[in-house]
């Protein structure tokens, strides 16, 4: 038997009418907000992931060359296509382009839970000013979002890696081994970072001053901890957060993104029920169209991890009832097959989502059918009834039946 | 500057919108048909495609070795994954299994006019029964959904595998190299079919039978031409079609398909404006699941080409216009930006699509910013308005404005 590849999965309808569910929230939100959807390729050339992300990417990419011998991948992630898109047909447009997008991602890694090798990503880049106004849309979207979604226990955690690099910066570390002492604060991985810094010559005050600002988590007041224009930034996009009714934020300076591209804001979303994968969604402001051959232009942008936040969701308990079908048409004999056709025509022609046996199944076996189908009524075609131009209209639930007019069954199903 | 793999498209806001809106009507369409949505990954098993399409797919696939060696493919079309799914994990459900699906498929071949190497399929399956109650349902609802779309000049083909078959075999084709004619016949390459079948022995008269039989098209009538049970079938199904108020098909029996795997109904639907490229939906009655490892199932399924659909429709002169946003925000000065947000904030959990200036433009570069987004209103939040508890609504086509109470501006959007 042929199987789907490893990592990957199949969404069978009931699976997929809450997955678009929940999709459409996600869409609904963002048009709110002035964002408008937008479409990459699944696969680009492969230098476009890596100017993002340096060479380490590689490893993880589903790379290969196509037929012309170009380098492609699969995407890992539609901030880099989304900022190419950019560069190559938008860059005249009027400023700011806010832009969302929604689709599969490919990563080559070990599957577990909560982590696929094919993924799917929400996200959204706000392109064309670094300011507090700009990273206060995308944040309160993201919180918009997870609270549309419904999610309860949740955290978004707001830093600025202008403060960090500062510090490190300040403490002697050279500018091209920034992102490398990054990469390990990211991680919390102090004991891989300690040694780092020492070999370049770091003092042990220094270092501990560095771990203590990536360990400082609280309200605005911790900012008082903070030098320099990134407190004061910080401060505005709490405030202005507070005036779009966003309140449960927390400052951790500690949020670093692993990532050099990052220019200012940083912020993640977390939901602890996730354990050690907890993280629901990441974003900061950040340049990239330079890389990809563009001027150089400020974004705020983040991206929600769908699966995750829907094993979050389900980790809460929320669960989603799908819709099923409004009517199931069925014949009493096969006399009145050519009348069910058109009844069930009818209904669907006024939009009613209808179906009709097909199996020319006895009315107990068709009934017990429409039940697997969630019908919320059953629609009996009979001789009988159709001499006085009615069906018979049954509550699938209660099994209350009643004879309708033809003429007058669609509107049995508007309300 | 990087540009986007070639025969691939970047979707802009306005196209996207454009996209969204006519696949929510196939969507739709599929729903009030009883049929329920399905996912499957973007790459399979490269031997899942053989198997449907025999080894010559390879050279149009996109296919890779992943990293632990395995032969995957970028899907070429969706009827293989779905019945791999089916397979897999839906072979005990309740027949009939009604599913759609919709998405991008792959095909390395020579980008042209209408043929992208990733492009956009939506079909359907109905999995369970071949009689012609299931291929009525799968005309029909390719019938509503070109309707709907809007499409005028269009024609839906029907004809039967079968006939064609069976004249073959007759004639004295042997079974094993049937395949080969038919693909000459699907063509129309007669004077490549003509020496073929010669090879074979075939006589003059009996070839000079089958290619006439090839180009019997007409209304119902020309059914008297064909004998056995294939012409009985397709009366049946026209009487249902016209129960279903379907009436616009034609009989061609020099329908053929490409693929071995038909069994009986095939169809396909056209647009002459696209002149050579002008098939837009194509399907029929097939088997597929004995290869893929399962029990052989009967199905009846189509696929619509989403892309020369929208062509064709482009062609007719239909256009879409895109929504637009319903307010954009601005302040008359800095002192009212924290109010300015907290409207912002409540028209968006309203509901209204909203967006508000984080430029810092001044009134008339903010208002012109506003018609760049085709924002219906501006919402002017200004010092003295404020005062009142006001904020002054500018109508973007008119110019008219009006204060309005600022806990009533909500419902000026609901219309």
């Amino acid at each position: 038997m042929i199987q789907r590849p490893r990592g990957t999965r199949d969404f069978l309808p009931d699976e997929m009418e809450k997955r678009r569910h929940y999709e459409g929230i996600l869409r609904d939100t963002a048009k709110t907000f002035g964002f408008r959807e937008i479409a990459t390729p699944i696969f680009e050339e492969s230098e476009l992931f890596i100017l993002r992300s340096g060479p380490n990417v590689l490893k993880e990419l589903y790379a290969f060359m196509d037929k012309g011998d170009r380098e492609i991948a699969l995407r890992p992630e539609m901030t880099a296509p989304a900022i190419r898109m950019f560069v190559n047909e938008m860059s005249n447009e009027p400023k700011p382009i806010k832009i969302f997008y929604f689709g599969q991602c490919f990563r080559y890694e070990r599957p577990q839970s909560g982590r696929y090798r094919e993924f799917f990503q929400f996200g959204a880049e706000l392109i064309g000013n670094p300011n507090a106004e700009s990273d206060a849309e995308i944040i309160a979207m993201a919180a918009s979002m997870i609270k549309a979604l419904g999610l309860h226990d949740y955290k978004i955690r707001i830093g600025h890696i202008g403060v960090l690099r500062k510090r490190i910066a300040d403490a002697g570390v050279p500018k091209e081994r920034t992102a490398e002492v990054l990469q390990k604060l990211d991680k919390k991985l102090y004991d891989e970072a300690r040694p780092l810094l020492k070999e370049m010559d770091v003092s042990d005050a220094d270092i501990d001053s560095i771990f203590t600002l990536t360990e400082t988590v609280g309200d605005v007041s911790v900012l008082s901890q903070v030098e320099g224009e990134a407190g004061d930034y910080l401060r505005q996009l709490v405030d202005l957060l507070d005036a779009m009714g966003v309140r449960d934020v927390e400052i951790d300076l500690g949020v670093v993104r692993g990532l050099d591209y990052y220019t200012g804001m940083v912020f993640e979303a977390e939901a602890p029920s996730l354990g050690a994968e907890k993280q629901i969604c990441g974003g900061g402001s950040y340049t990239l169209s330079e890389l990809f051959g563009g001027e150089k232009v400020f974004s705020t942008g983040f991206a929600v991890g769908f699966d995750r936040i829907l094993l979050a969701m389900e980790k809460e308990g929320q669960t989603y009832t799908p819709k099923g079908i409004d009517a199931y048409v069925l014949c009493v004999n096969d006399d009145v097959r050519r009348k069910a056709s058109e009844i069930v025509s009818m209904l669907r022609a006024n939009g009613v989502c209808a179906d009709i046996d097909i199996m020319g199944r006895k009315m107990q076996k068709a009934l017990k059918y429409a039940s697997s189908v969630n019908a919320k009524y059953a629609v009996i075609v009979g001789p009988k009834e159709l001499e006085e131009g009615c069906v018979t209209l049954r509550d699938m639930s209660s099994g209350d039946q009643r004879n309708v007019k033809i003429g007058e069954l669609s509107s049995c199903f508007r309300c």
